[in-house]
């Protein structure tokens, strides 16, 4: 792999006690060809900008899928990946949807290993702070036939990122627009899946909600994720979350959340979730907590829940009672190494250089 | 309007006699940008590639909406547009949907017009033949957060284009997978809404057809489109088809379609259409004819319509039976000035050089 080093590393205009999520990226990024059915000229270069053919049809035609990942720092300045091969699969399986060619697994963790270990600096090292990555496959050149390109990238990019929502979320239950449709993409990081959620997004802002809660396209009575997270409902000393299916994506922290209780004692069942389920439960007091989930928030509970314009407020459980609270503590414990990895999840990053 | 004109025109490479679609761009490209909620810097310039930061929301949110739309000449070489202000208004309902800035209506005439009369020599002659345009806006700079850009790039390129289609097309009713969802962006141009369909296009060449014919998402039981086209019926006499909907594309050949039909007098239905209606036509004898349009392959006929593994053939009317070989007529002889333009639907360009 070719590696050239910026000659003037831009750490200094980061200021690592009052991280904004990217406002600033990692000095350098991974780039990967592939062409005439080869990847090829895989690298690591300084971040910046690229050029690309206004034919692209990653322009035009959306074909273009990504992935979202971390890497955390111990006490040690150890740093270490959370199941990277979890998004490595993952980033496969949307390309496989979208017709994209898959990306070996010597290139994405060796691009991956080799980036974040040139980049170790941008690492944040508080509790909870980490470096999001950011892989991406985009179509480039092709022709302007709605047809599949020929020619692709593959990218990975990063950002330091504190905490990012700050406070417990209100969401609405979303019955006129949808997310995604059964036979849809809606199951993977395809890029449309977000643009397409943007204007009903700023529709609840403009009512006052930070998020919808999506259900599904055909009846809108089944509870799918909340903003870009998967969800979790504590009712009846269960923890719900809806089963991923066509619509859902298959969220890696949501797969974590699961273990972790499960091993915790706590009954988690992964089942179709009705949106009267959680009104009844929140109105005969039967459902505690509310939580949304995703490598970028880790955990973000619920304070209020909308449905049909009437705003339903969900119990005001002190922060040590709370489970979303005692998951994402469990969960960061073995991110930043100060837990025994019973999953097998860690993946230190060796020191190239 | 700034404009930099080519120093070495590359029509010289373009054979009029065998065009072969999307393998030669015309000389120019029109740019404007969307910053700090002005738009500016619009240019006209020598096509190739552009520059993006790896951050932009096009390439991780499928910010980014299109249109396809023609440019014809005459036998006097009087350049003419097919009802450009219908693509102005679909493409500023699409950039509403997907949460982006409109385009000034100054904007998309002037650069539409200056660029095509700067590539005139671009557009074919023959009968059938055109320029394609294609009007593209896209989210560039923006933060790695799932949010809308700040910051956006609309673009004109444009390719000669011969005839799309050359056969009659085998067509497979769709049960498993789907375009769009109901509440979602299938009524777009929405850049995503392509690459989701590559995959299960690929399955149905396959399985030896040219397009799926899609239905809805949530019953598989109502025809919606097939491939990018807008589809009719001729069953009983009367020409029906599904009226635009959420996930249906409004268009613009499709509604021109309509209006010629009505004027020849035929019986023209805008309505919900069940894939049982269409197999008891075939079967009865009762539908004699189907087909495709747009504005890249303007009408092409089925001969072959697949449903749960069975073939159905449709009749194989002599050509001057044919309702879509007289329609295709009467719209091609509108597009390049050969019948009076009742409909008003002729755009003349002007000469500026």
């Amino acid at each position: 792999m070719k590696i050239k080093k910026t000659l003037c590393s831009r750490i200094k205009n980061m200021n690592f006690n009052n991280i904004s999520f990217g406002n600033h990226y990692s000095d350098h990024m991974f780039c990967s060809e592939f062409k005439n059915g080869k990847w090829k000229n895989s690298m690591i270069k300084p971040f910046g900008d690229i050029m690309l053919s206004p034919i692209s049809p990653v322009f035009h035609y959306g074909q273009a899928v990504f992935e979202g990942m971390k890497a955390y720092k111990d006490k040690k300045n150890h740093v270490f990946l959370f199941r990277p091969k979890e998004n490595f699969n993952r980033i496969n399986q949307s390309a496989i949807r979208l017709e994209m060619p898959k990306i070996p697994e010597y290139i994405f963790m060796e691009g991956l290993q080799r980036l974040i270990d040139i980049d170790r600096n941008w690492i944040p090292k508080k509790y909870g702070e980490s470096l999001y990555i950011r892989p991406f496959l985009i179509a480039k050149n092709g022709i302007l036939s709605a047809k599949p390109a020929k020619d692709y990238m593959f990218m990975i990019v990063s950002t330091p990122a504190g905490s990012y929502y700050k406070n417990p979320l209100k969401v609405k239950i979303e019955e006129i627009y949808s997310r995604s449709a059964p036979g849809g993409v809606g199951f993977t990081k395809a890029a449309g899946n977000y643009a397409s959620s943007f204007y009903p997004t700023r529709l609840a802002h403009e009512k006052g909600y930070d998020q919808i809660l999506w259900t599904d396209s055909s009846t809108h009575t089944k509870i799918e994720e909340s903003g870009t997270m998967n969800v979790f409902f504590w009712i009846k000393n269960k923890l719900i979350t809806p089963k991923a299916n066509d619509n859902i994506l298959n969220g890696i922290t949501c797969k974590s959340i699961i273990s972790i209780a499960k091993k915790e004692g706590i009954v988690v069942e992964e089942r179709e979730l009705n949106v009267s389920e959680i009104i009844e439960g929140i109105r005969e007091g039967e459902l505690k907590e509310a939580f949304g989930c995703g490598t970028a928030v880790v955990i973000n509970f619920f304070e209020i829940i909308s449905y049909r314009n009437k705003n339903f407020f969900l119990p005001k459980l002190p922060i040590h009672q709370r489970l979303s609270i005692k998951l994402k503590k469990k969960l960061l414990d073995i991110q930043h190494n100060l837990s025994k990895d019973d999953f097998g999840w860690r993946f230190r990053l060796k020191k190239y250089f």
